[in-house]
């Protein structure tokens, strides 16, 4: 053949040495285990939608990060997140699904972002969502399972959830009289982080807002700590509305199931300037970051919110979803060294034999250790034991069992353990057991 | 908000009801849980490639049929299956793995395929490839996972894998000296099942091969049944060609090694008509239908070739694959009903309170029963029981734990079972074993 074309993926795009895959997935599953523990049950969404319903909503930021297929007659476009296609499922198929509906989705989400470290354009997500209950009972659960999947996954980090109401922000701006220009302030506000305090300062002032009211604003989100402190600063603030009113009550009931849950006091805070999700969470909301790596940013956040599929359904669904982001965890956790591969391969023993006359041996006792429950993978060439051990080592599979002829005649397998080097041979019927205790240690 | 978006999805994509998607999920473990069981290990590739590594082989319909990214800078397409990407895979991180190489990968593939019932355009596929080595063992060990695949999913109807070897037609093309016209030959060959032996044979001679020519092939590839009689038949031909001859004692060791590993007679059969990937496989090739529901097609296929990754390398890649469409099995299995729901969601146990001031008792039993083990909902509304009971009745969820205000006084919890529409209250302490009882019947 020819001219070679050079191998290499698109840029901002995570492709993982199964060592890692291995590690990835366990991720995965120990949180599809914990969502099923909650009650969730798994949808999946295609992950091309017609433009038109990606695009119901319109405008923004979103619409220029998306990915649209343009040789293919209809209007296609990939998903950016599953709160949109959700919305869309629940509204074509309100009459089948029963309320509150509780779903998980877990899979590949797109973004056409400029990639930079830890940004990624194909994104893995988890996301949970319960549609169909005003219930702030919800509220605190979503907290608690955030905090239970992140304790799962042993992530060697210690991490905050955020919690805020976005009631408070606007019953406090509908306070001040602010009401009409609360989108532009918000925007703003949410820079906080980034630009500074008095860089927002300046901003909220060309908008119009008083240097009174711009200090009284950073007086409300500068506003931190454990609820009791917060919900003692909030009284303080002594504030004539009755939004604001009702997102510091919910606040407090949520945080105070959240206790009984058990979750830590250390593992969440209230922050006020907490903004996100402008024209679409309406109450509690979340962000989660690792204490120590807050540069990358939220690794899961979400949020309730009024209305879920209004651009496609007249049927009023309020709800409550958080949002995983796998990928840019992941490469977090890698990055910091905080996980590391423990194998490069899921199998527990390798057989290989001498000679070809011995395969048929091989085949009996693949079959035999596979329906015991041992993953067991066969040397495809026979002859020379070096090349089957050299591969067992370099994968680390910690058990080869070997097949010469003296092992054939006497009816034995030798059982070679590649930790220690030991090797003894054993009859075929004490094969299981022994392979059980080496794995065990 | 004024007008809807009406919301639907894009023809030619499966998007299922939960109870559907449990069934599809329950399916994929137990495919995922057999690869691994065989020692293969997980990649992930991402969705998105540069249409220059896709497009690398050139030409053909593959190319009408992949979807492409206009909007994006990069000349992007998404993958239309595995196989490229693992080639390039393996070319790109050559160094980094150890060979023979076994990977499997899960995930969705898109074609831009006309729709129609039971083809889709997002079609979730199972892979498992062993890269780097020429063994016929392995050609065993896959059709033998196959067997074991399909054993396990408990299809409700019998299937049939389909074997052949690209050498004996290859050689015996050879031997009839129309080697030059072999392509078109194989092309008009693979045809047999659609246009008949009438069309082909008028096909053939048009090509310039002579009556008797055609009589002969066609004599061959209608051999079909059991590996002894079809080694007798072929021997019976008398054909000198080394290809011929070394096809034909791969595919007796081969079916001699599936019998050692138990695959039964009646689950497969030798077809020689079988062609396959064209310009691909090179050794064994494998298909497999549904018996009583041939006409949506093969559910699973691959073969053996020489040389994974020329496109990108001059590492030389021999292995053998194959590739479960699941998507289209799926279809198939519900459109004959032969799978149908046992769950609508996974929860084991919802827990409901008459009032919120026993909410604090629900989520410590909530709490306790995630930890031993129950997937547990606790309905979001407290109040009347007959909205959760309803719902709980509706999903499906066998077990009810009920605390209202006799309960929470005695510090107990009653405890109905849906099934029986039994009711009883039992203190917090019995409730694991209850429950444990409740749901073993």
């Amino acid at each position: 053949m020819a001219t070679k074309v050079n191998p290499r993926i698109l840029s901002g795009f995570m492709e993982l040495l199964p060592e890692d895959q291995i590690l990835f997935v366990g991720m995965l599953d120990k949180i599809r285990f914990k969502f099923e523990q909650y009650g969730f049950a798994p949808i999946d969404t295609p992950v091309m939608e017609l433009s038109e319903i990606l695009f119901a909503k319109g405008g923004g930021d979103t619409e220029k990060e998306i990915y649209r297929i343009g040789n293919r007659g209809d209007d296609i476009s990939l998903r950016y997140d599953f709160t949109v296609p959700l919305a869309r499922y629940v509204a074509q198929r309100y009459g089948q699904l029963t309320f509150p509906f509780r779903r998980y989705q877990i899979g590949k989400v797109y973004r056409a972002e400029r990639p930079s470290r830890g940004r990624y354009r194909e994104i893995c997500q988890c996301d949970i969502d319960v549609v169909g209950s005003e219930s702030a009972y919800l509220d605190a659960e979503m907290a608690v399972i955030i905090y239970d999947i992140l304790s799962s996954l042993n992530l060697g980090t210690t991490f905050t959830i955020k919690v805020s109401n976005r009631k408070i922000l606007t019953g406090f701006l509908e306070y001040l009289s602010l009401v009409n220009n609360s989108t532009e302030i918000l925007r703003n506000l949410d820079k906080l982080e980034k630009i500074g305090e008095e860089n927002v300062a300046d901003n909220l002032s060309k908008l119009g807002v008083t240097s009174e009211q711009v200090e009284k604003i950073m007086q409300l989100i500068t506003i931190k700590g454990g609820i009791e402190e917060v919900v003692t600063a909030l009284e303080e603030v002594k504030v004539s509305s009755v939004q604001f009113r009702s997102g510091v009550d919910e606040l407090t009931e949520i945080t105070q199931l959240m206790r009984l849950y058990g979750v830590p006091n250390d593992c969440y805070e209230i922050d006020l300037s907490m903004v996100r999700g402008l024209d679409y969470y309406t109450g509690t909301i979340y962000e989660t970051v690792l204490d120590e790596y807050r540069a990358i940013g939220t690794i899961c956040a979400g949020g309730r919110y009024d209305n879920l599929s209004g651009y496609y359904t007249s049927n009023n669904l309020p709800g409550i979803g958080v949002s995983f982001g796998l990928t840019r965890l992941f490469f977090q956790l890698k990055e910091a060294g905080l996980i590391t591969p423990k194998r490069k391969v899921l199998t527990d023993v390798l057989i290989c034999t001498t000679s070809s006359d011995y395969l048929g041996r091989s085949v009996e006792i693949a079959k035999l250790l596979r329906e015991k429950g041992f993953n067991t993978d066969v040397y495809p060439q026979q002859g020379k034991l070096t090349n089957p051990l050299k591969y067992a080592n370099r994968l680390g599979i910690p058990i080869v069992l070997i097949i010469g002829e003296n092992e054939y005649k006497n009816g034995q397998i030798s059982v070679k353990s590649l930790s220690d080097g030991k090797q003894r041979a054993v009859p075929v019927e004490a094969l299981g057991d022994l392979l059980m205790n080496l794995l065990a240690t």
